[in-house]
């Protein structure tokens, strides 16, 4: 059976979120036309304003809603830092990080290319083309922490890191699946030597998965090594796989290296198609710049290819990944141009 | 009282160690002539080799002998990778980390200069001069994690990072008088938007050891957004205050940034004088490379620079650290030297 309608939930969210994905759904609906699936949105006000109306984050009634459909566009959430009326990173973990964790977004997948005519701040930076799979639902951030006589000089604060066989096998061998369809290289990414519980559970992991699939060869490196070659040697990367803190640094630093996180996409993946998976820019909701036209609303395009990639629309996604490319490489000659006419540029050339 | 002897303990150690140890001592000796200090060294076997004759990685009794002495100069330790005889990370746990943890190495300090005449892998690196102050005795290092069911489909594995009051605090202000002889700034780095429990103990500390220092600004920034800065904006940070992972991965990339760890030098210190502090090149024992004069001894004789710092020396220190800049800057011109053809260029530099 084809599928004729694609029932979207969208999240624009707060700062420069709501510019952002009006440009993706703008390109996403140019890029379906004639291809026979209508797209039926829903919007959703979550963030800042809705807290500050409403005094919720995200509801049980509008989390069950979100779920019945077929895929999430998210833009951004977060406060202005210092705004004292919303509680510092509540909307971070109330809304983000409750709906990748509800709807078990296990795969954070995070490509990072390096496009032609784009200044990456390294001075050799060679071809980059990797992506980056990182756990989803464990590690630091299951909020398995605590504290005890907070305030005193004798306060103790705790965080602990879950990783279980269950979740971090699915994360290795979609990664091994990926590298399948890509140059055939997986690496992992840990700090074994320190943390040798769950350090060697991936470890583990990784050799077990890899003798089913002969054809792909795997290397590790701890993470701070890692970082060094992200800035010394990124094009050795194919796939890097890696738990949900250490993904949450490498990806900020590999969006760095691409020329910054205006260009960088993500997919929150659900591999089981219990629930929706969400597609969202790696940047931030930029309360400094919101409202004014001036953000790049590249990586959340992106984010709408990745989606209609996951939908099983893979040619729709793959144009508008090379109108991106295209647009891109002609930057230095566009001059500055608002969020809607770069938008516009990229929808024209689908 | 002036003291007249330094009873210095040296740990070689593996791989590269003993080569640039070699260096890091020829060049101590040589800026302490006519200082009226006698330098009495005790050298420890300890590393690879000694724990395949004996066994051991670090006994009670040697650990007390270290113990007794003003301070320690420390190679590197660890296995080649792949080395089957001996078990992954054990020497850097059971050596390296066991002597942090025992002799309360809460400060573990990492300078990161970028030397005229060094390439940077960045293309406008502008001037790089900072800190930083990572904390050495808590966080994730603590080896307070677990696993069960291990090898089962059901395996759980955890790690704790275990963060107090008085770990922290002493670390912060630390970092504040440090700013205080710079240029009076510090950066915390954490993520507290997830790693609520941690990173709010941190951010309070800051904020309250802040008070103390009216002439020091301070400013935060999640660990993401700080590799960011790290490539393209360095010359922000003054000193950096983070915990023991988050510095880790931060000083391999200011590392990387400021043209290789093999300029990058550490200290590990004891601030209460309960014990002697510990300096050693960032970079690891790397087996590939070893004993064949390969190895840049630069890390290993800015260490040294920083341990006469810390026992009073600055002016040793400061003629050591000026003797490296100046054979860094003409490093161009120089061909390539061995390990001890450097040690003797900056020996004669002093
Ligand atoms: C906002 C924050 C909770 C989030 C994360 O840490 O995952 C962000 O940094 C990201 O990478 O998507
Ligand atoms: C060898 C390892 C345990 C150590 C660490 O993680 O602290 C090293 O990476 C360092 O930075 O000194």
């Amino acid at each position: 059976m084809t599928q004729t309608q694609l029932d979207l939930a969208v999240i624009p969210g707060d700062g420069i979120g709501p510019e952002v994905t009006a440009e993706a759904l703008k390109v996403l609906h140019r890029a379906l036309e004639g291809s026979g699936l209508e797209v039926k949105e829903t919007h959703y006000s979550l963030g800042a304003q809705h807290w500050l109306e409403t005094g919720e984050t995200l509801s049980d009634g509008t989390l069950a809603d979100i779920r019945g459909r077929d895929a999430i566009l998210f833009g951004a959430v977060g406060a202005a830092p210092g705004d004292a009326r919303i509680p510092s990173g509540i909307l971070e973990r109330e809304v983000l990080l409750k709906l990748r964790f509800s709807l078990d977004h296990c795969v954070n997948l995070r490509p990072s290319t390096l496009y032609a005519g784009v200044p990456s701040p390294l001075a050799a930076p060679g071809t980059i083309d990797f992506v980056v799979v990182r756990e989803g639902t464990e590690g630091p951030y299951t909020g398995n922490g605590g504290a005890l006589r907070v305030g005193t000089p004798h306060e103790i604060a705790t965080e602990v890191s879950v990783n279980t066989a269950y979740g971090v096998e699915r994360v290795v061998r979609d990664a091994f699946r990926r590298a399948t369809t890509r140059r055939n290289k997986v690496t992992l990414v840990h700090k074994h030597n320190v943390l040798v519980h769950a350090g060697h559970l991936w470890k583990r992991t990784v050799e077990a998965v890899a003798a089913e699939f002969p054809g792909v060869e795997h290397d590790y490196l701890h993470v701070d090594a890692a970082t060094i070659f992200l800035v010394t040697d990124p094009s050795r990367f194919d796939v890097i796989v890696t738990d949900n803190l250490f993904g949450d640094i490498l990806t900020d630093l590999a969006g760095a290296v691409t020329g910054g996180i205006g260009l960088a996409a993500s997919g929150n993946i659900n591999l089981d198609g219990t629930a929706p998976s969400m597609f969202e820019p790696v940047h931030g909701s930029a309360p400094d710049i919101a409202g004014q036209q001036k953000a790049d609303p590249t990586a959340a395009i992106l984010s709408a290819a990745l989606l209609l990639e996951n939908i099983g629309q893979a040619e729709a996604a793959a144009r508008i990944q090379s109108a991106v490319r295209s647009d891109v490489e002609s930057r230095a000659q566009a001059g500055t141009r608002t969020t809607a006419q770069i938008g516009d540029a990229i929808a024209t050339r689908l």
